[in-house]
């Protein structure tokens, strides 16, 4: 496979058009794939008829959402999966979002360190993406970064995270199935972190089921799921004060959405490879709920709205810093100095018709 | 102490004005601050109004943000950080930025499993914060709550996040002082969290050093800074691709700044109370750096900047959206349909004047 960061001219070089490119990566061209994707994640001011020239091409991609708290072995499921669903034929592509540096913008770990196993596969395609506010969130990076690589011909993409946040449910957000790890050993941490992720699962996994807890992790989420579902339909109360708060707050996706789609949970050993046909089998389970459910459709319409919401948000955000040059900076050094308080600076912000 | 989310009357009864509420948390009391706390979190129509009259009053307030990776024994070096800064004098209190849940967009972890140990100490606050979107980020909000609580009286002001992700960076990067905790024992997949926070450190602590492979982290962790030091001015190349450039990427707020911060690594162990006088000494270091010199000064404006540039956006967001109503839940109805591509449907969202 080629290097992703590498292929291809920079951008802004001669003869380099959104349509030409957009032919080359349906034509199935990985080099063109892979500038496709750098140049959607750098914000290049092509990318948007790039990606309109590129939606159809990838509208029947299957993306999966894959993320977990740190050390249940993300990485090491991902890989299994990548192999299971080439096995099935295809191509097949991950995203992999990083934790940005909040001052290069750059992503930390890179594409380098994952997915050695596949590394020589023309076929598997891993792309690390970072960036936020180029032209978006990283969610709306991820789906884009998903759709060309559909176009390409990934037949299934895996969009996994490093980290529990909330732009990491944001992220999950915009596949159409999510996969949750877990894992036993985790503390009460761990525990915590992993309540934000009980409500967008689709599909639960617990990894290392060789160790000792696994069936006790099993358990609980079946029996969080449960209650889920009991009360998942009425108006949940503001959560964190009383147990029946917390379980009135773990809704699923599909219980939200007043349909019938039943989380499942399974054990899995990803090391040794036991259990993952039936993870397979259970996540195409809910590609097929979403395809042929009411439900499903629905929930793929909130998905497209939410997209173009923060979309229309960041345009908006661009046009105003674009027509207010330096008024951020004088704002803040009238707050630094004490003579504004920030509600009263925001409210001067967005009143002044011209720059002040 | 009492329960902040059962304190007062609901939003709207009569006689509430902010003016009112705001004297009562400037003269210390505890309800009419858990009071205003619920109001800022839920977005309660006055709570501009109620934060601009607290402003002056929090602004010597200390905020420490906390931050690390799941299972580093987050909560048990805030407790004894909270122990330390009470054995000082003054109030101190926590703002605890939890995982949201998507649907009911409460807090899943809640106030009441935090801090038990201080639950009956009546000058420590401890209040959870999950809400995102009412009237700003998340970090915007802990900012908010962290104002009100410093009115109430609070010296310091913990911010602790549970998570790794963007979200949590930026929320890291609303206080004054970040921690970043380590721990021994960590996975790759901890590793590559760690990476996202290592650049919004300005103190280092390393907890459980009492387990094997302290050592390792502390001297992972100085040779990383070491690295950032000397790269941290130039320009940095784009990351991910090299073991140069990851190197590149590691600069410090400090670096950034172009000042002489340099970030301390200290080991200890919360659960004995080890090496926390030392950890408290280090923070309050970084807190004289941040008044005293220039680079810190231009810290606090370019936080300011960031935060108005976060409350005009959401401004811009929130006036559109009640200027086109139902136009959002139209426009996807036609990219779901495959009528339009969301590139499309962004852009003629955008160029309607009136709803269409």
């Amino acid at each position: 496979m080629e290097n992703p960061g590498r292929a291809g001219e920079p951008p802004g070089s001669a003869a380099l058009t959104a349509q030409a490119l957009a032919a080359r990566v349906a034509s199935g061209d990985t080099r063109a794939a892979a500038r496709a994707c750098r140049l959607v994640d750098e914000g290049w001011p092509g990318h948007a008829e790039l990606l309109a020239a590129l939606y159809s091409r990838g509208a029947a991609t299957w993306t999966i959402g894959v993320t977990g708290s740190p050390g249940v072995g993300k990485s090491t499921l991902c890989s299994r999966l990548v192999q299971h669903f080439r096995a099935q034929g295809g191509r097949v592509a991950v995203v992999a979002v990083d934790p940005t540096s909040p001052f290069t913008g750059g992503a930390i770990l890179g594409d380098r360190i994952r997915m050695q196993a596949h590394w020589e596969d023309p076929d598997v395609f891993v792309r690390s993406v970072a960036t936020r506010g180029a032209h978006g969130g990283l969610s709306r990076t991820a789906a884009d970064v998903a759709r060309v690589l559909g176009a390409w011909g990934a037949r299934v993409v895996l969009i996994e995270t490093v980290g529990v946040g909330q732009d990491e449910l944001d992220v999950m957000r915009v596949a159409d199935t999510t996969l949750v790890i877990q894992a036993p050993g985790a503390g009460d941490d761990v525990q915590a972190a992993k309540a934000g992720l009980l409500e967008c699962a689709d599909v639960f996994a617990v990894n290392k089921a060789d160790l000792p807890g696994a069936d006790d992790v099993v358990d609980a989420l079946r029996g969080m799921l449960v209650l889920g579902h009991i009360t998942g339909s009425s108006a949940a109360p503001r959560a964190g004060h009383s147990a029946a708060a917390f379980a009135a707050a773990v809704t699923t996706d599909a219980a939200a959405a007043g349909a019938a789609w039943d989380v499942p949970v399974s054990a899995c050993v990803a090391t040794r490879d036991q259990g993952i046909d039936a993870l397979v089998t259970q996540l195409e389970a809910h590609r097929s709920w979403l395809q042929s459910s009411d439900a499903g459709r629905a929930r793929r319409r909130e998905r497209l709205r939410q997209e173009l919401a923060g979309r229309v948000r960041e345009a908006l955000s661009a046009a105003w810093l674009a027509a207010h040059p330096g008024d951020l900076d004088r704002a803040a050094e009238q707050v630094a100095s004490g003579a504004l308080d920030p509600y009263a600076a925001t409210l001067l912000l967005l009143a002044s018709a011209a720059p002040g």
